[in-house]
């Protein structure tokens, strides 16, 4: 039950990101819903790839794909003076994406009992695999690389639910808001990691 | 039979498409090679990986692999002087690549007897995933993300094929000029599908 | 054994050159894991990927996961004042990854009985594939296309390797020294190869 509503938020977080961001590079419709698209089911078919599955999972989801289009249509044809912050509210909808996804990548490995280092790894895959292909495909630098805090996020949501600490669904309601809230703190406040710079030559 | 066809032309004109953005970036002779090659059988290792195929049907394409090589060998040692517009050259031998491989792809989703909509997808990963690949390593946007039209001639394609309207080898040849023609028809005259503008912050 | 020993230098190598081009790039602490795992494991991912071995195989090796985290930790808490030239060292490591994951790729292949062309394949996959990922992921032109001479060292070990020039554990590590010396020596001395200039439009 959980595991679909953490599907369904994320697919949908995840194409929305992926439509404003081609909207912003000023991609045509169907480009659009090819980035969306791709956003919303490129971190699962990257996990599943790498944890070996048939890769074939990815066309049973004929209901989350069809949630991922009527998601695009929306932010398509809504209107443009309503949203005065596009890149922000882009980045706020990649922040739902990651938290849903990690946590949902993080049960899926759970359910496979698989150990906690893989679930940890499941959960980084899967909640930052759709933006990495999206901001690579849009000729970005990909969101988990730059200054604000965010594959930590799904790090923690991995171990958290790999520890067994949120098994009731409520709780893991609980995490999707705190680690969403976590990341768009990071971004407004700007907490970053230590960085080393090094001069480049 | 059509399909050897189309994968003979799809195969040569995406190694030669790959050869000449490879020799339009300065890559020396063995990057020529690479991207030529990883072009040609780039679109069709997506396709296959995605459906669920054994990647290894990959290597079962050796003629296919030494028509690529001959394909860049011949383009790499083609007299400058003779092609005044190589970029120009490089997106027509693109459209036909495209148009070919988005038929090939179709062809192969309907003999596995797969619904409409895997038709169409299998048109538009096969015909479209060489060319990102070779944008995304060439550091270039994706053509498929460019203004000009480009992925709607695959679509239609997989369309026609997987509705069963061009049964004979005739009538998919004819298919296969009308794409290409299209493809090259929305570049000169600047065909563009809907842009939603949205201010980058 | 000398396959272990080559997966530890090119998993060291390339887990450092990662990382160095991490912090090159401003990544912070979590980033320059992520880079430096990457590039260590991204090149046998894709040869496995490619040969049609489960990706699974991926997750056997957990001894040189935590090599690759040590490497990583060294090198990000490594005294700055002491490497001058971070970029020159970012390389040289990588070239050490080239030749090492080459000859492992091609031992590899041998061991599975594969043709020769098949092992310079994934020689050549093994080698730079990891290199290959980490420079996208870092919006870099990736090495293997840039003007010196890069993959020829790789297809180099994979013939000598195949047609088993290069049977004692002794002569491999004699080649692991050659290739790396060639790469280097071609950074060096610039060599290239020939390279086809045609005008952009």
């Amino acid at each position: 039950m959980a595991w679909d509503v953490f599907s369904f938020i994320g697919t949908v977080a995840f194409a929305i990101s992926g439509a404003i961001i081609a909207m912003e590079e000023e991609y045509d419709l169907l480009g659009v819903y090819i980035l969306g698209t791709v956003t919303a089911f490129g971190g699962g078919a990257l996990r599943n790839l790498l944890i070996g599955l048939p890769p074939t999972a990815l066309w049973s989801q004929g209901l989350l794909f069809q949630v991922a289009i009527v998601s695009i249509t929306i932010i398509f044809l809504f209107p443009n003076h309503l949203i005065t912050h596009w890149e922000r509210w882009g980045t706020y909808f990649d922040a739902v994406g990651l938290s849903a996804f990690a946590i949902q990548g993080a049960l899926f490995a759970v359910e496979l009992e698989l150990p906690i280092s893989a679930v940890i790894v499941a959960a980084v895959l899967t909640g930052s695999g759709g933006g990495i292909i999206r901001d690579l495909l849009a000729g970005r630098r990909p969101l988990v690389f730059r200054r604000e805090i965010y594959a930590v996020w799904a790090v923690l949501g991995g171990l958290f639910v790999g520890l067994g600490l949120f098994k009731y669904d409520f709780a893991l309601y609980l995490l999707l808001v705190v680690l969403t809230s976590l990341r768009i703190l990071s971004l407004i406040y700007h907490w970053t990691l230590p960085v080393k710079s090094i001069a480049k030559k």
